[in-house]
């Protein structure tokens, strides 16, 4: 049937979420119009524009011919429509151009838009991550000659941290950065698993490249970022010559196909810095927590497509006589129950992703950072291990054909997989979590416990005093004992707060009931499985058990 | 550093599990120094000439050129290499030219071969569930004809039984076989799904078919077995006329490009009836047990690869100052995790598997068959799912690399997929478990907990206790609630198995006792979230709360 837009669970969650307080101050515009509006327009997009190109995506993938990437059939034109609608800009600032609204909206907007198609969703999430670094920490000039041209489309964006001995470890990166004199730099070196390096949709790209300048300090903080693009724009934003950089080749990967990602040579291009000299990290961090919302968001896009794949095959495909009387395989139990699943853990990993975009939102307007800053290593891990959970549960529904390419389930699966890889692994949100989010004496984490605790849902009970008991102890322990528990702490704690936003759900929309009902008495208890894991800390893993 | 054969795995488990004690009867051959040379062999053919295939299998999938089928580079001179070794005839009956030797011995080497090149192994996999049909089923001249030259792999089979509208319902095939008169059939119809239908290094493909005679019952009670050979034998062997049948196409899958998964057709083709008429079913279920444990072995084969390639990134990748002082990320708690339970559950899922075939060893010398028919769903679901999980856990541990083709990582989860599908998917494993498997009012499983409990590991008791106590409160619902349990039912009882045999391979092998810790630590206290799960049966159901 094609890929529909869960607009309902959108309006649901933003009504159960509080949206309409944020329409005061920068958002004012974000009324409750504006954003059905925003929702309807890009439902449409999605499902008539983007969803089409997917397949073509998988099975076309971008190529490198002659140092030139040519990207899948209908990629270009999807990416217009994308860039037309304003969609790039949804959230940016409106002196340059965008739309300026909330994260909120912006991410059901990037739901839509990567359950259609992720591989070309990737391109405008990388420009929109630039846009928003740029936005903090450029100089007027540089904002004012490329975030227009982002926004509109004209040209895109990537980031530019990995090499080959420097992935999880950006400090041991090794590209150089040389002053010329005329506050320009020349940056030398060579960059892996650039995603969207190159295109022939736009005319130019825009590389963010953190590289080192000459007797920088070791490690992370000898790190700055510079700007170099592919072609180097005049100061009105006409294009002169081309700089010293190319695409060295494109990665065979098991997924995402139509994205081209590929290792990028620098050869003393030119480069403008962008903020202070050894704060490249910095810089880098300020956009870090929306993007890994937005990878978490990949992992509910993809999740909602596999849930709609899959439910749908499920009510065509005939096999046997059902226990419940359809006609169809969803009335045999066991397939029931991974759909339940599968739509219950998809709305879980919803639920927490715009909570979180909230979450950014308020801090926008004055309200803490920290709420933000604790749920996005939550919203970044669970949701997509959610999106990779759902889509195995997805193929598995599928029977045999799940296993050949032409039914689509397979290639959701591969798609989102390196989404529990990239900006950041899974088990760094987690180290995170229990790290840096923990900082203040686990003062977030448990105020939203607290939070949880105040909603009065009995079921809820007993597993938030386990989290609330873990939390404690987690705090206690070495860092090394949170190390050892940091995952495992992360799925409990998802565990729960996906199981509160059912039941706060289900008592906005009684016809919510059943799925939480599910969800407190099949999911729920795995909470206390992953808390026991966590207890152990590392007193297993010294030495190496295997 | 490429596959190592678990040899060491394997001498532990086979003394735990007292392979000693079935060097009588009918494998009085089975000796240790056998099974030592046998494994060693194995070990030998595994390592240097399958495994350097694997790769070539996925980059190079089988194709259809003009009807006849192509295979992968070097898949010949594999398969010549396994047939040459005797190792498909591994456990056939010597009177044909087989070894004789016991199912665990044949496991273990389906082990070796299936982690070297899964994609290869699945062509004499499907040759030992034909021998074993035939053995049972068919004439003494069907048998004198065929047997030995399957054994031999002059000749190579296949199991024709899924249709478009028939996989798990295998009751709603249509294939007909209409009388000739001379004691032959004229197949007609269309199957899908079929395994190796065909290849261009054996002079015969002898094709299994299941099809309908004139006049037939409907369901499965009207299905009879049919031999369709490729090329029509005469009685010496020599090979006569081709048969009217043919490979339609083959798919595109998420994995396993080296076995070519077909459509096939017959166009009155001739075939030969193996066994009664309407009793086709019957026959397929005699070699199901094992082809389904076949299949379990699978997933410890992926697992077992899948260990050992992250096992060497781990040991080789430099990424960070680690907590454990290593200078590669192996140091890392969080890798280290990944890795422990890598091991842990490859380890679990190996003992249950070696235990089913034992069982069914014993059962060959006379102990009740109850126990392998218990143990094979599980060995079939939970061997293919860890073979699953395993694989994915070795894609993150590779970090970005995980996600590109060439290291191998992703192959291995591709592969591994349909082993949760095929030979009956893991939920009709489960609804097999509660259903067929406890018809005895659960006395098999509860003897085996009974087992486990008198083996006195203290860490064991909750779990078991709770076991216990699941079991008999699955015996006392209905059908319906029992369907609703399964997979979780199925899980838990896995769980709690695979701990008891670590415990077990600990008292034995003190140097184990780090990852039993890891396993009763970690991964047992998942079973108490299943059997909540299990508890709720099929009350959140219907109607289906998606």
């Amino acid at each position: 049937m094609g890929y529909r837009a869960p607009l309902e669970d959108h309006r649901l969650l933003m009504q159960m979420l509080g949206f309409g307080e944020l329409a005061k101050g920068r958002f004012a515009e974000a009324t409750a119009e504006t954003a059905e509006a925003v929702l309807t327009e890009a439902a449409r997009l999605s499902e008539e524009i983007l969803a089409p190109l997917n397949r073509a995506g998988d099975l076309h993938p971008a190529r490198l011919e002659n140092g030139v990437v040519r990207t899948s059939p209908g990629f270009a034109e999807g990416f217009r429509a994308l860039a037309q609608g304003g969609w790039i800009g949804i959230a940016a600032d409106p002196v340059h151009g965008g739309m300026g609204l909330p994260m909120t909206l912006a991410t059901a907007v990037n739901e839509f838009t990567g359950s259609a198609c992720l591989a070309l969703q990737l391109n405008p999430l990388m420009t929109q991550g630039q846009i928003e670094a740029l936005e903090h920490h450029a100089s007027p000039e540089i904002q004012g000659l490329y975030i227009p041209r982002l926004i509109s489309g004209d040209w895109t964006a990537t980031m530019n941290l990995t090499e080959a001995q420097a992935g999880s470890d950006v400090g041991a990166l090794r590209t150089r950065a040389e002053p010329l004199g005329d506050g320009t730099y020349a940056v030398t070196g060579e960059k892996i698993f650039i995603t969207w390096a190159d295109n022939d949709f736009a005319s130019n790209i825009c590389h963010l490249v953190l590289a080192r300048l000459p007797d920088a300090a070791p490690g992370t903080k000898g790190i700055s970022l510079f700007m170099v693009p592919k072609v180097i724009p005049n100061p009105d934003g006409s294009l002169g010559a081309r700089n010293a950089l190319r695409v060295v080749r494109l990665e065979h990967k098991l997924g995402l196909h139509g994205s081209p990602t590929a290792v990028m040579a620098f050869d003393g291009a030119k480069g403008w810095m962008i903020g202070e000299p050894g704060k490249g990290m910095a810089a880098m961090f300020t956009m870090m927590n929306n993007a890994r919302l937005g990878v978490g968001v990949q992992g509910v896009s993809v999740a909602e497509a596999a849930c709609q794949m899959a439910e749908d095959w499920a009510r065509a495909r005939v096999q046997g006589r059902t226990a419940y009387g359809d006609a169809t395989i969803i009335g045999h139990p066991d397939v029931r129950r991974m759909l339940a699943e599968m739509r219950a853990e998809t709305f879980s990993a919803r639920a927490i992703a715009l909570a979180c975009a909230m979450a950014i939102d308020r801090a926008k307007l004055g309200d803490s950072p920290a709420r933000a800053a604790f749920l996005t290593p939550i919203a970044k891990a669970y949701g997509t291990e959610t999106g990779h959970h759902v889509a195995q549960l997805g193929i598995q529904v599928h029977g045999g054909m799940g296993f050949i390419e032409e039914t689509g389930a397979a290639q959701l699966a591969r798609d989102i997989r390196v989404t529990l890889i990239y900006e950041g692994t899974n088990g760094i949100q987690a180290l995170d979590l229990v790290g840096r989010k923990m900082m203040d004496e686990g003062a977030e984490a448990l105020s939203l416990i607290a939070e949880m605790r105040a909603s009065g849902h009995a079921a809820l009970t007993p597993a938030l005093e386990a989290l609330e008991a873990a939390t404690h102890h987690l705090l206690a322990q070495s860092p090394l004992d949170r190390a050892g528990a940091a995952t495992a702490y992360l799925r409990a704690y998802a565990q729960v707060l996906g199981a509160y936003y059912h039941l706060q759900a289900a008592a906005l929309d009684p016809s919510r009931a059943g799925l939480a009902r599910f969800v407190t008495g099949r999911l729920l208890p795995r909470h206390a499985a992953f808390l026991a894991e966590a207890r152990v800390g590392s007193a297993d893993l010294d030495p190496f058990p295997g």
